[in-house]
């Protein structure tokens, strides 16, 4: 969160820099981190593996180099439990996310942890994602921080305290929510995408021809899959789907064409133009089951076409080109929209009278009534409700973890961050977080939301650490010029709340989250009245319970 | 409610008919219903007033003719608490409001419970409202149904029971909210809106322009005071503020033009041209505090301008001109926004880059966290927070009235009615319906939502039965033609709960109910949370006691 970072800012100026045992001299001229030393010994991965905690030592590797950072972990200035992610592993898929890492002061630091030497097998978790199972041969490689909710399909989540570290969530960490296979790569110059309407019209269109005849748009919007919260729904009362925790969100700068601009360019559909015969707008994926299914939802045509519309044909992600597990080389972005709309490998776009005929339109994604349980569900259910597309009222607390130990005696406050958000392009205008389960509340300081809108936004935040750093500082540029540019973008929000100092009894403290929007909308307190079998938009308060602790 | 007058025409068609004693060959031809008989003797309006309750008998008045319909009240097709609604008064009020009165049929049945004939005087309940006040000159009738909050300003809320007889409330019984006096009323033919940039451009228009020079448009929308339900927030906790039930809220058909037409014709904005310098749309009412302060308040401009935006200057409420207490001859109509915004007699709307610079702008309608009480509360609250715009999801029972006991030996069930609204137009999907405090639910059928797109609406529902009912067939007709005409509208409900008929103990049961709009938003749980010092935006669950006995 930028409230953390501004402090933590603060720590590093005041860190003690201790040079390196050897040819000092050298180093901070240039510093080559992690070559090889033959005065070290080697070790196996396995072996850095095995120390990945605070009671085995915390090892790590980078380039060629293993470090025994121990020591450093408390220390070190992003806090330790982001440092702790890379415990046993390499640190590089991390230091990816932080470009201020790649600075001779870092390495220097770095180096002076260092105990030996690794045999970089540069493929070896991927080796795991074998081809046993054609379907699954495009899978890409993944970041190692997520958590895996399932391998096939993959669908997976960040940290809870890295994903909030940034207003623009890095590609890399983005969540994954595959329904099916990533589909084979297509190659950009032969890719087409096809629209359709009812009475027989048709218009193909290459990458290039969409880049070229349309102007670009960008929008900066919080993507969130209606499993969000799903396990703590599942812990009331049994549902069914994947147990996402927090973290089935994320949010980022896209890049692409208006679809309303497209259907006007061809007399396809012009901006306003909404009838009984064009009420829904179908999105069909290149992801399939492999017996025929593609993966297809819609949204109502409105969303498309009314005021021109805010639906994009996005090919970049943060300034990039969109990532295997996002997309590429096209998705349809429906900002403010659940996830499941936001269609990705997109091939066809078919404009029409009824909901798309999709078993993710039609009988997923629909939150039914909590009275409603597996045992009476019926299709009738499933086809009175209504399908989900704007998404409530939502927040939750990414720092401190649950079970988190507080220590009194040290800090007289408790430090908690998170997110917040709210579909249909409602901004959040307070954050209300408790220290006592709800009964006292206090208002979070809000970053990006309608009260900073004199905070800049780094470069950082559209992926300028990332590979094409001038394309994301120019999707940067264009973005700040445009009015009301957080419209769809979820706020991030930071308070510190006082530590009872009178009480020096060893304690649980629940702490929880609300948020309210612009239109008033508030969460409900609990999960019960709003249980659904599917486990869909939990969006009650979020509770973390944490100790405090008196060591003196 | 539309389920229970489909019921109670069942009722109604089983009625027996017994005729009058006297001359009923005559009547059945022609009959006059309450003139005078000279065979009867005479009361006055005190001695009728003092029968107004089952112990005392229920005598009503008709023109000249005295009733005591003690023996008729369980027997009426409409229910015995809406009939009691005129115990000791005249009848006529209520039976404007229902057409279905006006026919021989129900004059002989009228007929046959006479008395006593009564000297009308047609002004006695007005006398009260005497001139001591030059401010409170201007003051219309009022209907006598309704419930009083503030006599002077006027602000008053119909019987809930009444409420929800209709989609489209009777003006007459439409909710009244004035901050001030009911302005003198201004000729129509000289009255002119000024509408000004913040450049200096100005142009004045007379009522007979607006309806010449522009198209007129209709809606359908609720309008709801941010009070609404303040009540029960003030038994939570004290707050400020008029002591509303839940029934500040009403639903009617306006007619006027779009507020984007006028601005695009005389080019001083075009739709869908926004910037920093036109943000909002400032609205000032000829109503004021004798020293100078006109009732002002504002929208964002996006409301008004983006894809023509939907704010109406309305001249119309339900086919007929505006009645003195809803803003003749023009107000602003602002759909799915909080009801402060759509400020009555209108006399100037001004183009400006910040919100108006009034109390009820700046200082009133923000609803603050349950944080902050008044011992704390300074203007940088009020200034941080975010002025109500549009309305969160609520829902509330207005049948059974709390403290209703349902005779579990009479009926297996009990049918509960009631409203519930989303702001923004988003539309309601569900609403869940509980008989034991909110641990299970069901699910209410509606009316006018989604689902019943098949249900017809009445000439009625948009006071055909009123003065000009040629004009409210014509609006009803034009409405009917557009899609998605109910957008802005409430959504009626109903629901029969079963009652547990082995369990035979007298007892007190909870209902309550919650709605759940297309953006899946629901209500939360309780009001503590919501709680703030003004009492605004109580959109809690609506919980409702009443007692279960058993007769037998």
């Amino acid at each position: 969160v930028r409230v953390e970072n501004r402090k933590k800012v603060h720590h590093f100026e005041n860190f003690v820099f201790a040079a390196a045992d050897n040819d000092s001299e050298e180093q901070s001229e240039k510093i080559v981190p992690g070559a090889w030393r033959d005065d070290l010994p080697a070790y196996s991965a396995a072996e850095v593996a095995e120390h990945n905690s605070l009671s085995n030592g915390v090892w790590v590797f980078y380039a060629n180099g293993v470090y025994d950072i121990s020591e450093f972990v408390r220390q070190h200035p992003g806090g330790a439990d982001k440092i702790m992610m890379a415990a046993g592993s390499s640190i590089e898929p991390f230091w990816a996310l932080y470009a201020q890492h790649r600075c001779d002061e870092v390495y220097e630091i770095l180096e002076q942890w260092r105990i030996g030497n690794i045999e970089v097998q540069a493929s070896a978790s991927r080796a795991e994602a074998s081809d046993d199972d054609a379907m699954f041969a495009n899978e890409p490689d993944r970041h190692p921080a997520f958590k895996v909710n399932s391998p096939r399909p993959f669908n997976a989540e960040p940290p809870p305290a890295l994903l909030v570290d940034r207003f623009v969530t890095p590609n890399a960490i983005f969540f994954v929510r595959n329904h099916m296979p990533v589909p084979p790569r297509v190659d950009a110059e032969r890719y087409r995408l096809s629209i359709e309407t009812q009475d027989g019209r048709c218009v193909s269109l290459s990458l290039d021809e969409l880049r070229r005849l349309f102007r670009k748009r960008i929008v900066t919007a919080t993507l969130q899959c209606a499993g969000n919260r799903r396990s703590e729904m599942s812990a009331q009362r049994q549902v069914r789907g994947l147990k996402w925790g927090t973290t089935a969100i994320s949010n980022a700068t896209w890049g692409g064409v208006l679809l309303s601009d497209v259907l006007a360019h061809f007399d396809l559909a012009t901006p306003g133009e909404l009838s009984f015969k064009l009420a829904h707008v179908h999105f069909y994926g290149a992801d399939h089951d492999g017996a025929g299914t593609h993966y297809a939802a819609s949204v109502p045509a409105e969303k498309v076409l009314r005021d021109g519309g805010d639906v994009l044909l996005a090919y970049e992600m943060n300034g990039a080109p969109l990532p295997p597990d996002h997309g590429f080389p096209l998705r349809a972005v429906v900002p403010g929209h659940v996830g499941a709309r936001n269609v990705k490998w997109l091939e066809r776009v078919v404009l029409a009278d009824a909901e798309v005929d999709s078993h993710w339109q039609r009988k997923d994604y629909k939150a039914l009534s909590p009275s409603i349980d597996w045992s009476v569900a019926d299709d009738q259910d499933f086809a009175d409700a209504v399908s989900i597309q704007e998404l409530p009222v939502t927040s939750a607390i990414c720092s401190p973890p649950p079970g988190a130990v507080v220590d009194a005696s040290e800090q007289d406050y408790v430090s908690v961050q998170g997110y917040a958000f709210s579909g249909g392009g409602r901004k959040i205008i307070r954050v209300d977080v408790s220290a006592n389960g709800g009964r006292t509340w206090h208002s979070a300081k809000l970053v990006r939301s309608v009260h900073d809108e004199d905070v800049p936004l780094h470069p950082h935040d559209f992926g300028a650490n990332e590979a094409d750093s001038d394309a994301a500082r120019m999707v940067a540029a264009a973005y700040l010029a445009s009015p009301d540019s957080n419209r769809y973008a979820w706020t991030l929000w930071s308070v510190d709340l006082d530590i009872d100092q009178d009480n020096t009894n060893d304690r649980t403290v629940e702490l929880c989250v609300k948020a309210i929007d612009e239109a008033y909308n508030s969460q409900p307190d609990s999960i019960d009245p709003i249980w659904n079998i599917r486990g869909l938009l939990n969006n009650a308060w979020h509770r973390v319970q944490i100790s405090i602790v008196h060591s003196d």
